[in-house]
């Protein structure tokens, strides 16, 4: 009749982001929604795109028999082939449906993955920033989140990964396009890392898996395209999720995708349809595996975003906020400006500073980089024009 | 470039299973479909109801912004609404939408209870037989599955239960209708084993939680009911879906029942939730849980599946083989006859020679009760009709 202490302790931790929550509905009650710049929540706005009403009509119309039943866990061989194709065309490799398993949103998919590879105590290096919940997926699977800084510019930092290589590393996890930074890393920063992983492997007889998390990789802006993974590295995986590119977060439909070079191939692969059926997933939502398979070509309108983040921009500049240029996702990490007199203040106390002008962000310490706060701009562009006041006041003020 | 050794003994273990699948399919390819009688996959052959198809159809009609957006990880809570007045008279307590938690099945739901209550080496008693997949979602958690053996006619077996009870027991785990015996539990065997609880919760001031995993409440026969779960003992959990009773085991949609009277209330209800983020689920799919909602009255058609529970009887009767009477769910469970002048054969051998004949099922082992073998029949009842001439063949030459 107590619940476990892990979890007790976590609720405990995470109470500071439900007050945060919590302020924020009491702001829109007491001032109207419409008056509350909500720059918080990752939760895309933009509507599915018109192929995906479409494609869920068809499929409800045509009511297949036996398609709502189990299938492979793996999910439908038609599915996969269909995304294997796309994948291969954005990753550099040739991939078949045999590569792919079907996975309950981009989550799903890196706990499959970390349940298949770790061991107890092994580790798993990220870069921060880094998106909050990579720390607990780490940790159900009884692995260690080890964290070493990104460069100034929010790329990675080779050497810096270099120096927390050891025995007990099982993977590398990177998320391009970034959240909360907004960064693409290039192709030479991957081919750094691949030679440098190669090397701990040729080194210790452990050559770490690389993890790419990257649903924002159709969310990107002014000709930026994000490289392909699996081309530069074998010990590769790439989990994703139709929750950006399709605006469909809520169905929980993604994939992993898995390098045909990897070694114990089919050990790898058998491992992660096995922790696809024990972690309770059993299989991807089989509706929405038969709704994707049909828009591979299709995605939110992304030209949207991309004014938004330009007209977002353009506020920021006028209050002199520095920030991250984001090459793609939906999110400006910005810089706490300097405090009057006393120097830079802290991401926490900004925010809340923030909140008496009715604008909601998130700390950079959610992120593991104190000093910064965190906007997303998948919010209507009128009410980021329309902050511009708010922010210059608040910055002020400040 | 070595997936965890855990995971790999796991395979080596599912091997069997595999081989088992991948025989059955080679008979279906060698003699026909229509020629083998594959009793061995629990995978719900009737359709939906058409009620199922008329509400996914309006809802993909209707189109309403924002259904596919993130919701509250609990669920959108008008459908918790609406789900907590059937589980209400279901569970003889009075449940609101703030006690329903939505899950991706029931075996989501089950990994989300076994996330928030386990700590590390804390132990799981079920009793055998037992779905085999519960062994690896109690270790998932870092727990421990106790097991113990049921009465003769499957019955729980309380005295086992209690010298089985420890200080490292966090909880209870029964299944009813169960799989694979088809035994529904009295009240008055829940009875016994609440005050069994509390007693033990008395003396050791840890009362153990008692979790239910029902996705077969609905499909029983003959007058049989379940009885309510939450209504006899307070520190209790519901794990259910709509695999079963809507026939949507591909969907992956199911709830979390959470007893109003348990302690704690409120940490239990938010590591429920916290789980169900950080294992990745974030939420149960959108659509589905708008389209069950509008379906809480509807059940796929019961009685097809009792007049194939009867025909499978009869088969079995002019055989010999011996059963236990099912109540509910899909399932026959069969003592291996006594093989000729040897005495009782093993379950392996005998499902090996079953083969033979062209009839699938699966060795009770696999369920941890040797000498059984387990017979679905969510299959057409012309095929368990057709199968009686080989069924007799087969135990004659055993």
């Amino acid at each position: 009749m107590a619940i476990a202490k892990a979890v007790k302790g976590a609720l405990a931790g995470a109470s500071m982001i439900r007050k945060m929550f919590e302020e924020g509905s009491e702001l829109k009650k007491k001032h109207g929604a419409e008056h509350v710049f909500d720059f918080s929540i990752g939760n895309p706005d933009l509507e599915p795109p018109r192929a995906f009403h479409e494609a869920l009509l068809r499929l409800a119309e045509e009511d297949k028999k036996g398609s709502h039943g189990y299938m492979s866990n793996q999910g439908f061989p038609d599915v996969r082939e269909a995304i294997a194709k796309k994948a291969s065309r954005e990753q550099g490799v040739d991939l078949s449906g045999a590569h792919i398993i079907m996975s309950v949103g981009a989550a799903g998919a890196l706990n499959v993955i970390l349940k298949t590879i770790l061991n107890p105590g092994d580790e798993v290096i990220v870069s921060a920033p880094y998106f909050m919940e990579y720390s607990a997926y780490t940790a159900n699977h009884g692995g260690v989140l080890v964290t070493v800084d990104s460069k100034d510019d929010f790329n990675l930092d080779i050497a810096a990964i270099a120096k927390a290589l050891g025995e007990k590393t099982a993977a590398v996890l990177i998320n391009s396009p970034h959240n909360p930074t907004g960064r693409v890393y290039p192709r030479e920063t991957l081919e750094e890392l691949a030679a440098l992983l190669r090397e701990h492997g040729k080194k210790t007889g452990r050559k770490p898996y690389l993890l790419s998390d990257e649903p924002y990789r159709e969310i990107v802006y002014g000709g930026v395209t994000v490289p392909p993974l699996l081309a530069v590295y074998e010990e590769s995986l790439v989990a994703t999720s139709y929750s950006k590119n399709l605006s469909l977060p809520g169905e929980r439909i993604g994939y992993i995708a898995v390098n045909p070079k990897a070694g114990e191939l089919d050990d790898l692969l058998g491992g992660l349809v096995y922790a696809t059926r024990v972690l309770g997933y059993v299989n991807a939502p089989a509706l929405m595996q038969r709704v994707v398979a049909r828009l591979t070509e299709e995605k939110v309108a992304v030209d949207v975003y991309a004014a938004r983040r330009d007209a977002f921009i353009e506020v920021l500049r006028k209050t002199g906020i520095e920030y991250a240029p984001p090459e793609g996702a939906f999110y400006l990490f910005c810089k706490v400006p300097r405090r009057g007199k006393d120097g830079p203040g802290g991401d926490g106390d900004f925010v809340q500073h923030l909140k008496k002008h009715l604008i909601l962000g998130v700390p950079g310490s959610s992120f593991k980089k104190p000093g910064w706060v965190r906007f997303a701009y998948c919010v209507d562009e009128t009410l980021i024009r329309a902050s511009a006041e708010a922010f210059k006041n608040a910055v002020a003020q400040w």
